[in-house]
């Protein structure tokens, strides 16, 4: 059963007769109908009556609405206003831009601008490598997306998608230090996104691209890559890639197996799960069997995209088809990117012994979490309220952190997986409950940036 | 003759005997060969040696040479590092992006991203609208340029245009609290930077264009207008006319002259020039005679553009033709935008009693202003070591303030020649050294904010 969370918490601000059970009666209501009340402050005190905001987390809107008439029910008590927390943190936007420079006097106006910066522009001209240490590209990552792909809501276009990648710009100086810019494209069309990214790269020391739809992702990062001469990530491919590798190799050293001995199930073949697979392979895995709406990928398969004919082609030593059900028997890792309630106790039953259990899908993981841990040695998801969250917010400041610090004009697997590596070593004693650090661990970002710094090759890095 | 100013700044660490005299004997060596002291810090004083830096203005770079020359010459003197200002001023870039949200725990992340960011997301895709009310649109401009026309430099390119727009963007914070995002495209073909800017704008809120050579300029200016729902500003033209419409209200006020009495020549039909030309013509002047480097443009002139063929039909009513020389006779305005050295005392005294004169070329004018002083009733310049500095300063950081604030799809000469007025009345008695405010007067911002508000009419402005 769903609980209350805070991305949908609401403040009543409320007026009540004056009384000693005010308080009382007030966070009686809300609880009795399933709010959760994270505050409660007294706004002003009369002697007949007392206004109080009350905060609480909710279900939804109907829930909110539930909340405002359980506490409208109540004797003598008036609801003055709600207001909806999260949409009261997001009005006028996350962002800021910051003058790191002092523009006191004219002195300051003359170096930091006019005449001062001219000479600066011409040393760039002259020697373009000085832009990144001359400007703002040094520590400059651009955000982009086309809309197409909102988290788990689908095709909402280029400005729905401002709130996502004006957070993913907030965690990324919150937790790297990293100045990352929203650029939401108002065009699906690959050719154009290609170009445009292209056309603005010069100010950037990296391209984090950003809930893009499959198979278009594919291409659109394929092409920056061999375009550009900075590094190009994808982190709904190469972020959650990265999170679910280094979870696994803690989840491994729990039950005490080697990945070159394990049957791995992928389940879903967008762009997570296609960038899981091809990741995996430089582990090199016992066997890997990837999974979509049809089933078990295979090459005698018909209707495979390029994506799929790569994986039919890079999976599935014995080219078997079947079903979900026929590839979970005897293995020993689900690794889940796809659709909520695939499947339950009884083909979970038919895997090896210990296995492990990664069900990624969003709210509702692809197993129920609740039997996934009766069964599984080692569960986790993507969400909150369960151990083991897989967060790529463990993945994306580090590795941008690092890629900037040694000015990479690329990323390579090697690179992924040292990231992997490092964050699953932030964690020194895995355990079932505690595969992956957690999001807010101080020590993830500058082990991440460590270990992808140290693992561009110098033919790799721009001359510092 | 020039003078050392702090565009070249430069501090040298030097080692010298430790003695009474040693800080006077080198800020006077230094200031033997004309560098302008700025600084003097002791860094180390030890019994027999002191170690200071000395920071001081220079011409240019063999200036800076000869300085440390100077200071080498003195007996027992060590120069150990020379700095540039400028470049310490640049490094890493001058603009910082900052969440505006705190993200100090999992409920923090709730809200500013998933889950909770989800729904606002959805608010925007169902009422595209509150783009502007719950993402940073409402308060952020992009400063575009395609590195064409980069200050007085020429073609630079994107990257080399960075350090300019970077300080823009600076700038627009410092003085009127716009978020503004430098965009630098890697591209100079007309209908690709109008593409790509109409695929950015979702998240921008104005468009301030900058540093586009002309004639590209006014053809992307003009198309985005007609594509966006946002203003679309062109500081070189725009900005530079607001400003010469202000100085000159006040000029006039000062030589007690009408507008519609007054013969203007405008010299110099670049980006700059023709936009003063069509704000004039909003003002009703007297005439108003164009000159470029083939002379008084009018309509029988051959190989006029489409630019000049607008304003060889809309000034010049005698259709007069000659040089510049010819157009300065009785002429009671000359407003430059072009080029060094291009008249001096005898031309000007052809002029009207009590001429005024705009020489805006940079960093050289267009008449030396100490000629130009000695003959005319007031005298402006584009530089900052004279009286009535033309800056664009005054005008770009208040304009876009009043056009978020009002929420504006676009610009009008209405708004324009408001800014030019509060610019101009923010002095309140104008004498010939003062006809407009200083850069770093705080109301200035502000008064041209309330004027482009107040003009928005209703049918430009989205509803609130």
């Amino acid at each position: 059963m769903p609980v209350p969370g805070p991305g949908y918490a609401i403040t009543a601000r409320v007026e009540a007769p004056a009384s000693a059970s005010a308080a009382g009666d007030i966070t009686m209501a809300v609880g009795r109908v399933g709010g959760v009340v994270t505050a409660f402050d007294v706004v002003e005190s009369h002697t007949r009556t007392l206004i109080v905001d009350i905060s609480c987390n909710a279900l939804n809107e109907a829930h909110a609405s539930e909340i405002t008439a359980a506490l409208e029910a109540l004797p003598g008590v008036r609801v003055r206003k709600v207001s909806d927390r999260t949409f009261l943190l997001h009005l006028g936007g996350k962002l800021s831009v910051e003058s790191k420079v002092s523009l006191r006097n004219r002195d300051d106006l003359s170096r930091a601008y006019t005449p001062g910066v001219a000479r600066v522009c011409q040393a760039i001209a002259a020697n373009p490598a000085d832009a990144r240490r001359l400007t703002i590209k040094r520590n400059t990552v651009a955000v982009v997306t086309d809309g197409s792909a909102v988290l788990g809501l689908g095709n909402l276009g280029a400005a729905a998608a401002m709130p996502v990648m004006e957070g993913k710009a907030a965690l990324f100086k919150r937790f790297a230090g990293v100045d990352a810019w929203p650029v939401c494209l108002d065009t699906q069309d690959t050719e154009e996104i290609i170009r445009t990214v292209q056309i603005l790269a010069p100010a950037y020391g990296g391209i984090n691209l950003e809930d893009i739809a499959a198979p278009r992702c594919f291409e659109i990062e394929a092409r920056l890559r061999e375009l550009l001469d900075i590094p190009v990530f994808h982190d709904d491919q190469h972020g959650t890639a990265v999170v679910v590798l280094g979870a696994l190799r803690n989840a491994l050293r729990v039950v005490g197996k080697k990945i070159s001995d394990c049957k791995i199930v992928v389940c879903g073949v967008g762009a997570a799960g296609s960038a899981v697979i091809r990741l995996l392979r430089s582990s090199a895995p016992g066997d890997v069997l990837a999974v979509d709406i049809d089933g078990i990928v295979h090459p005698g398969r018909d209707g495979l995209d390029d994506n799929l004919r790569w994986i039919a082609e890079h999976t599935n030593e014995a080219r078997v088809s079947g079903t979900l059900a026929d590839a979970l028997v005897d293995a020993d890792v689900f690794i889940g990117v796809s659709a909520p309630n695939l499947f339950g106790a009884e083909e979970l039953a038919t895997m090896a012994p210990d296995s492990i259990v990664f069900a990624l899908a969003n709210p509702d993981p692809e197993i129920d979490p609740a039997i996934a841990t009766a069964h599984a040695a080692v569960v986790a998801t993507g969400r909150s309220d369960y151990p083991n969250q897989i967060n790529n917010v463990l993945a994306f400041p580090g590795v941008f952190r690092g890629l900037l610090d040694a000015q990479a004009r690329d990323i390579t697997d090697a690179m992924l997986l040292a990231a992997a590596a490092a964050i699953a070593d932030v964690v020194a004693e895995p355990n079932p409950s505690f595969i992956v650090p957690s999001v807010f661990d101080a020590a993830v970002a500058p082990a991440v940036a460590e270990a992808v710094r140290s693992a561009t090759g110098k033919q790799d890095v721009a001359p510092v």
